[in-house]
């Protein structure tokens, strides 16, 4: 038994579900934001959805009640964003996401965030301090080498980077981005375009 | 190289593009239908989607035009439906759907049809020949033996039965239907009931 102990760990990992949420294109005032419930980083098991406000303030609240009120809320064991604003400027505060439901939260995208382009865009939208205190929260991008090719870039939230890190290379598997966000993204833009665009 | 014939082929066959229809919930009149491009049977690789009318009867048309205009068109080996009827009784016709787009069609279901229910329901609604002969064009419902637990049915245009057979078998992985239409199922219900229902 204890010689197995390695691969037991692995299996575990690789079946971890993990909720991937994507934002959709800005065509309206209410932005349709898709969860993908994805186990192991490869098979789908749910798709949730909410909506928010264009450039709003209501992205946090509305990712906590869709998360809390999922049938596969005991399960999920890590959620993922595609960068920590959505719907334009709707800010999503990580930690809140994380004390709010006890999940952790990574996000990644493919350039780390530029701090100060983002303060001097949050000049045009009500309460610009307060989003980019949000968007601050969100702590350090760390770079995840990739197998192949460019990094990508992570945050992190109640885990360590290390498990973090795991957790975004072993559901990267047919993209630079995690399954769970590359699904998560096709099904956005699918339902809102007509037909998905290919690249989160 | 000879020797390896068959695991060639197998691997082709793995590897073909499945376009997975269902439509979503009865809950107005205008009805979500989600298209799930798969890639062998397991890695999403497009979501397509239009809309068709409860109880109406333009789900064939619909449907051509949104298989024709997708970036996907010339790669699509094979389309399934979650059975022909859609959106209440707007039946496809699977016969013009194969020949106005060239791609062979599987309707699949869990039990064969009641031809003699459905010609009954039919008699509430606009055009019950025409409906009726639409579905009846379909064709008699194959069993489709399952690994293990009950069998399937389906009904097929534009291929052979044995072709049609294995492309259900090879695709039908992690429940009783194929995977395209497992997961062309949960993005319908969840985008339009917010979280998705399990089962096709």
């Amino acid at each position: 038994m204890e010689r197995n102990t390695g691969a037991r760990r692995t299996h575990i990992k690789q079946e971890i579900r993990i909720l991937g949420i994507d934002d959709s294109p800005l065509i309206s005032e209410d932005i349709l934001v898709v969860g993908a419930v994805m186990r192991g980083g490869e098979w789908l098991e749910g798709v949730l959805r909410t909506y928010i406000k264009k450039d709003g303030l209501d992205a946090t609240g509305k990712l906590v009640d869709m998360v809390r009120s999922s049938k596969h809320f005991g399960q999920i064991r890590v959620a993922m964003l595609n960068g920590v604003t959505m719907g334009g400027f709707n800010a999503v505060d990580m930690e809140a996401l994380y004390e709010s439901t006890g999940i952790p939260v990574i996000s990644v995208m493919r350039k780390p965030p530029d701090m100060a382009s983002i303060k001097s865009a949050l000049k045009n939208l009500s309460e610009p301090e307060h989003r980019f205190e949000v968007i601050s929260r969100a702590g350090n991008a760390i770079e995840v080498p990739a197998k192949r090719g460019k990094p990508i870039y992570m945050q992190y939230k109640g885990l360590d980077a290390d498990s973090a890190l795991n957790i975004v290379r072993s559901s990267t598997t047919h993209s630079r981005v995690p399954e769970p966000l590359r699904v998560a993204h096709l099904i956005a833009t699918g339902i809102v375009l007509g037909e998905s665009s290919p690249r989160p």
